[in-house]
């Protein structure tokens, strides 16, 4: 049995990493789910304990105490944490795992599983990124402009991700992160393939 | 312009490449195959300038000291090689490069082309390989004795390989060197498309 995959989706805020992963999971119903924890707002529709673990601070820092993330960040006053869980009990037995992630916690986790794959989701342009942000409706004036103001900075990062996958459209973009997962299996299942023929 | 793929497709004698890769190139009109050469007969339906150049051995030894080939080498007493041709420029001004070649070929690209994208095409099983040269009806006993005798061999050569497809069918084993390639362009062209959205 070949480790499983961890499939770090990540990009700058508005990009749409939310839509492509739902798009991907409900596409891939082998893929597991890592569900993040933050101290902030639920959006519209977002439901506790399956978009997000909706922590207080208090909690939250409890848990970072305790270990119980892989990684954690302050993002624009907000944390945001990846729970440890059994994450790499599950790649061991085989499971694909999906964490969807802000750039600051992709770098963290870059460093403690240098064997994920490193996905940056990048907006097709910077207007249209701006126009994402003002849809969504959820951001006063000064968090739009903070937002992009650091979105070139962010986009910077993409560099050290392993894929960069462009959210054109919804579509394109699962279509592109499934290819990335096939040929994946392809690359790190070869040894057990190659067994397998000639047993 | 990001580099064209150099991709690599071979496999153990009778796993099915000729029939991948024209299906292959099919589906991927934007697809460029370079033709090898070969001293070997062809076969029924085979054309000269299309499937291969078939060229007499004085022809191909003349190829040889003239420096002609990527790389060349003497299979079951016959000659195969890969014409340089233009594979380069090519692949510089983006073009992606399908090359069909045998293990023995493969080996040799790898060390004048380690940036090529390696894919071995495994059978499914050994019976099956058996199943398909028979199937084939070209080979005497002998020679037929000979290819199942050295697959294992050829097989482990896998190993050295980028990827490994199993061809259990041509429909999903082109379906994952199309996902490979897909997968590739997101990791190799990441700085042209950030570069885009950032300009």
């Amino acid at each position: 049995m070949s480790k499983g995959l961890l499939i770090v989706i990540s990009g700058p805020s508005g990009t749409g990493k939310g839509t492509v992963c739902a798009e991907l999971l409900s596409q891939t119903p082998e893929l597991a789910y890592s569900i993040s924890a933050t101290t902030r707002q639920p959006r519209d529709g977002e439901v506790d304990g399956k978009n997000y673990y909706f922590l207080t601070k208090e909690a939250f820092e409890k848990m970072i105490g305790e270990g119980g993330f892989l990684e954690y960040a302050n993002v624009y006053g907000n944390y945001y944490g990846t729970p440890l869980g059994k994450i790499e009990e599950r790649r061991e037995a085989g499971q694909d795992i999906l964490l969807e992630i802000d750039t600051q916690g992709a770098l963290n986790v870059m460093k403690r599983c240098p064997d994920g794959l490193f996905i940056f989701l990048l907006p097709p342009s910077l207007p249209e990124l701006e126009r994402r942000i003002r849809g969504r409706g959820t951001e006063t004036e000064e968090s739009l402009a903070r937002r992009l103001g650091s979105a070139k900075k962010e986009i910077e990062i993409g560099r050290s991700y392993t894929f960069v996958v462009i959210n054109d459209t919804v579509r394109q973009a699962v279509k592109r992160i499934k290819a990335i997962m096939v040929a994946e299996h392809c690359r790190r299942d070869k040894e057990e393939l190659i067994d397998e023929v000639l047993e």
